[in-house]
């Protein structure tokens, strides 16, 4: 297989999802951004949606907008339409707080339920906030659960899951696709291996919504965490959303149990009650200037439909690795990330011992942003609502130019941050 | 003394802050709003810096604004600026999450670092999501602390903490100005008779930052928490702000121990390290799109200063009172507020049998907009930055009429949404 670039214009041309992008804010069309898996790019009609909460709903009408405006009933509303993108039902997934603040609600939540089972299982993938807020919360806990950490096999690959559940697992939690490599597990089976063991699992979702499809309903999913900020284009830091199963709901507690998660909360009583359904898992009241902007990305992304989505993500990223076949490989770069497209997300990891120069040298010099993971990763995220073709041809063709150039050497390592 | 339109003319024309009701969108003039003890206007400034961020910074920077934008340091930044409002040291406050969640976060670092000790003391008057949130953590911990909730007298002046302190108090938390009848306790004889019996304190500065002058430094004040979308006006919901004292910072640990938290995020190492200093406290990636509105609105309390903030607060809710004691307490309304300044925050509640329908009338025909506390409580927020003494002066006069006329009849109480 050949590749030039009228190839990649041709893929461009007849990519049915293609004129999404002009649904984007590009202010540099010669930026080749892949980094939209950290932070999504700004959706053009979330810049009205933000001057109208800002121009009108908080200045002309003020307070009176909790309700006139749908402020408090946004947590739930948008949680329904991200529902749609993960195969859940519209009333198990609601807005609250941050990825790690949930995770937090939620792990902690299963632990007390499943009470005499001391075991917590995770992996060395999962991303490392979600390892310290366990750790936190077995702290808080009393010490009276220890955290299992299975190995990767190689760094980039999930663990064999099955292999360490027993019947003193009370919660199985792992990033269903891994920060580093893009390895992505099989919900559908880890679960069930979970659930043969009567174990609960709380995915994080963080790097798949909006990009990977799945059915947390079919695989019987007890629980979920995920952000908002990467494919789901809310904006920076947009807070994040949990889904809690149907029938789990209110068997569960909070435990960080605040007026919004109260029956009642304007009768201000002084002992709490957990609200019925999901609004129990909500604490404090919600940052509205940055929550309602979740909306107008994840209407784009229900607009385009997940399996289309996960679609041209598949295409590209075997595109992406084509490409890196044929160029990459030959000069020392290593993929890091699964070569079945079933195993991986929307971004594909490259290695090379001069990653972290490369890496700098592809941002400053040749108007390429993907993002760095130590030692010596480069991720290239894949967005597919605006991700192109031509894009994926022009920057792999650049790393092969940095590489075979040795540009990066105009870098002193010595300006590498220390790891520390 | 009489009281008349011109005279309250005459005391906007003499007041210094009066230019800074310029500063905010005013887009009904003739509509009185005294309810920015719960949201705060929109500062005109905060416009811009809301467009900024979205249009730019995310729009065109995207992910590079972490560094270029300030985003990364905005925690600090903003709370160093807070700090000089509440009398605590620039690097003593930092920006997130929630009010309940920082509550949370540091209700449980004082309670774990007071070994030995089980009572944890509150009162009946603190906002009830504080008392949501010391039951979540006492069962969270175990169920080894009991919560004292003080009674107060009469529902309006604060407890007599020092009788109900002992040897035993591991943490007093209170909110510093109650949300129902604007009682301050006095923050530094409070603070003092704690710490004689070996107790922390943590305030809950949520009804008083930016209204009422304190000196947390010179209290030696061990923990505070607040909001920053009512007197600061931060916006809807926008993120709260916690304190430390400088000399607890490194002695106490984080319960939602998060990668923000950590001491170097991007190093992604397995096992948690708290950052130095007040870093640790940060759990997960902050909303941007709503922190970065609190600065605007925090300079401006600072251009006017709090002192002279403070000096208008207590001459407009003096102001308000002798008005009810002219009109109103002749027709039955109660005050529910201290009739002492030094006891009082910057709003002023008022009660009558029929408040429920005279709060909706006022509202609906009066275009009077404060807020309504069950059981029978009408709250009138001052806000001193744009509170005029024109407006406390009709907005007296329209109640007086309401309930003169009884112009609520027209409301049917049967409307009045049950307390369940």
């Amino acid at each position: 297989m050949t590749f030039d670039r009228p190839d990649a214009q041709q893929r461009d041309d007849i990519d049915p999802l293609a004129p999404f992008r002009q649904r984007f804010i590009i202010d540099e069309p010669a930026l080749i951004y892949l980094d939209g898996n950290s932070l999504g790019r700004l959706p053009i009609a979330t810049i009205d949606r933000s001057s109208r909460l800002i121009r009108e709903e908080w200045g002309r009408r003020l307070i009176r907008s909790w309700n006139e405006a749908g402020w408090w009933d946004a947590p739930q509303r948008i949680g329904a339409q991200i529902a749609t993108l993960i195969g859940a039902r519209p009333d198990e997934v609601i807005i609250a707080d941050s990825t790690s603040i949930n995770l937090f609600k939620l792990a902690v939540a299963a632990l007390r339920h499943q009470t005499g089972r001391q075991r917590l299982l995770t992996d060395d993938l999962n991303f490392p906030s979600d390892l310290y807020i366990l750790q936190g919360a077995i702290e808080l806990l009393g010490k009276q659960h220890e955290l299992g950490v299975m190995p990767s096999p190689d760094g980039v690959h999930g663990a064999d899951v099955a292999a360490h559940l027993d019947d003193q697992t009370a919660l199985l939690t792992l990033s269903h696709t891994v920060f580093k490599s893009g390895f992505t597990y099989d919900i559908a089976t880890v679960t069930a291996q979970a659930h043969e063991v009567g174990a609960m699992v709380l995915w994080d979702l963080s790097h798949s919504a909006g990009a990977v499809a799945m059915d947390l309903t079919a695989a019987g999913v007890d629980l979920a965490v995920g952000c908002t900020y990467k494919y789901l284009n809310g904006g920076p830091g947009s807070p994040a959303f949990l889904y809690v199963r149907r029938d789990l709901q209110e068997k569960l507690h909070n435990p960080l149990s605040g007026w919004l998660g109260q029956r009642s909360p304007f009768d201000f009583a002084l002992d709490y009650r957990p609200a019925a359904g999901l609004r129990r898992f909500l604490t404090g009241t919600p940052p509205m200037a940055a929550l309602a902007l979740i909306e107008p990305g994840v209407a784009l992304l229900n607009e385009a439909g997940i399996a289309a989505l996960r679609g041209k993500s598949v295409a590209q990223t075997e595109y992406l690795i084509a490409l890196w076949d044929a160029w990459l490989r030959p000069l020392g770069v290593a993929l890091r990330s699964p070569r079945q497209a079933a195993q991986r997300g929307s971004h594909v990891t490259l290695a090379h011992p001069e990653g972290w120069r490369i890496n700098r040298t592809l941002i400053e010099q040749m108007k390429v942003l993907p993002d760095f993971r130590a030692p010596d990763n480069i991720r290239f995220g894949i967005t597919p609502l605006y991700t192109t073709y031509t894009e994926i041809y022009d920057a792999m063709a650049r790393l092969r130019q940095v590489i075979e150039e040795k540009l990066y050497e105009r870098y002193d390592p010595a300006e590498r941050p220390d790891v520390t």
